[in-house]
């Protein structure tokens, strides 16, 4: 064991977690949160109990861990998703397509997000689900600024574009949880705030002079 | 009792319907459809268990008669919506706000909807529960076409700039689902739809010659 941390993780241990958090999302996803119990999650991941215990103490441990790495997870690829390169068309493209490409890549941790945040108030774990919707609204809603500010969008409401954008990728993101197959996809997200766009840039006769 | 029918509907009955069907969504957006037994919806009404046999069959019943009334409550309310008076955007603008307040008037039921459909898959009742959003979808569309045709909007394609309106109508209530006080409210939704369609118009230099 190393002298700086009274813990060190092994390969085996990280082996064990994700078993343990990857078989409690499936079980969350078909049997609900509330419904399913510590000895069917250790069943699933073929560990005893304590051994849960001593990784997560609880079953409300496993799903804050679940919520706060996909929160580290979102929070890292947004800050990659932002980087000052192009109009503020292009970054908002950018940035909505690039959301729309994580939440098809985690969906199962969204499906599981929705459901407890939609759902009944169960024995809900304390976790603030927002935080992904707020980090949406404050990066789209600064491009949006920007975009106004240099004159490339028209000076319509901040908070009126933003809420239309996050409308658009909230509904085309909503449909890859509920259809199969989707009505819309990541090309009719782009066609769609291509849309809203077009509406808002600053060209033709009709726009004030910049 | 009527020799026309078989069975009449007193005052009586209609009370005690009421009262079963009332408790039983509070139940089931307190507790979660599958965990409500028939026992508790019966104590909260006060009621016998054969007087919710008769009426309803069973649990599956009654939530099956509280989707088939607000289906048919939302399908009448639509059809006084979609009166032909006006351009294709005021009409479009009726119809969404008319909407957005029936979902808010019912929406104890509307978040019933949403839990049981992004749930997890519970012995969940036999019901399509996207003809809510079918009929939306059917009506925002006629009207986006109608606006095209008639030229009062670009001839933008009529499944984009449909869902662009479904989308912020959709965002714009599930706000009201989930955020108290919601940060966009009707007059948002009036906003947003009206700057969505401020780039559709045929008005101004831009715009081809009608």
């Amino acid at each position: 064991m190393s002298g700086q941390s009274g813990k060190e993780e092994t390969s085996d241990d990280t082996a064990v977690r994700e078993r343990l958090l990857h078989e409690a999302l499936i079980l969350f996803n078909t049997k609900g949160y509330a419904a399913t119990s510590v000895r069917e999650i250790v069943a699933a991941a073929g560990v005893s109990k304590p051994t849960l215990y001593y990784y997560f103490a609880s079953k409300k441990g496993i799903y804050l861990e679940l919520m706060h790495s996909t929160m580290a997870t979102f929070q890292a690829a947004v800050e990659q998703l932002v980087v000052p390169q192009g109009t503020a068309r292009q970054r908002l493209l950018r940035f909505a397509t690039g959301v729309f490409d994580l939440f098809v890549e985690h969906i199962a941790v969204v499906r599981l997000i929705y459901a407890i945040y939609l759902g009944p108030p169960q024995e809900t774990p304390d976790f603030r689900h927002q935080q992904f919707y707020d980090l949406m609204l404050r990066v789209v809603s600064g491009l949006v600024e920007e975009g106004i500010s240099t004159g490339e969008f028209r000076p319509v409401p901040v908070d009126d574009l933003t809420w239309t954008i996050i409308s658009c990728m909230n509904t085309v993101m909503e449909e890859q949880l509920c259809n199969q197959p989707p009505r819309v996809d990541r090309a009719a997200l782009e066609r769609l705030l291509g849309l809203v766009l077009a509406g808002i840039s600053c060209r033709g006769a009709a726009c004030p002079a910049l």
